[in-house]
């Protein structure tokens, strides 16, 4: 199940420069930020009611970030679903005939599991679902 | 004051489809559809937690949403952020350097008065704030 937006990400060239910027337009500072090595990126979060914004810097030219950010240039990323039970929504979604980009639940940032939907089934949009871990 | 994440703008092509696929995927469909004559645009709403997800078709090759789809594609188009004051918020803003794409407040979707800020000031980024119409 759906359960709510979760996060927005939004991926950016210098993630210091944006947290000035954007803790001015929030009034507020990030609450946290966190490196994910193994996605080669490195992230804030703002958190605006229930809802976070995440930003994301490439750490290495390999990352999706970073490919995203050469071919599309900064902005809007991706859009982050919490549900109930991420293997149950992995499996009902795949019998619907949504492409997952991971066969299993991936470690995220925020102590999360998350899958990937590709975003040639969903209108150019990258949808995640995710699942905290508890 | 930024109250919380209030809904994120997609851009699409075909809102009927996009109903039927999104209905699939968050296995709820919109709970409304309107039409914002003075935008060109259609739009119609899911809930999704605290925050809703507006999907955006054209109805006028003019609209800001058909010219975005031209230049980029379907996809995300929008975030918007719930404010208290929406000219406060606006007055605070434009001191503080962030560019304006409107000097009123004007009428939104969803019985909203809406300003946008300026992608360039802010990575790219389509800011809304929005404020409910009491």
């Amino acid at each position: 199940m759906f359960l709510r937006l979760e996060h927005l990400g939004i991926a950016v060239k210098d993630l210091a420069a944006v947290n000035d910027l954007y803790g001015s337009l929030f009034a507020t500072g990030p609450y946290k930020q966190e490196e994910v090595v193994s996605e080669h990126v490195k992230t804030s979060f703002f958190q605006l009611g229930e809802a976070k914004v995440e930003f994301l810097e490439a750490t290495h030219p390999d990352s999706a970030i970073a490919k995203h950010i050469e071919k599309r240039g900064e902005g809007l990323h991706h859009v982050a679903f919490e549900v109930d039970d991420i293997r149950a929504e992995m499996e009902r979604l795949k019998f619907q005939g949504f492409q997952l980009l991971n066969d299993e639940p991936k470690m995220g940032a925020d102590n999360k599991l998350v899958c990937f939907l590709h975003p040639k089934g969903t209108n150019s949009v990258l949808v995640e679902l995710c699942q905290a871990i508890r």
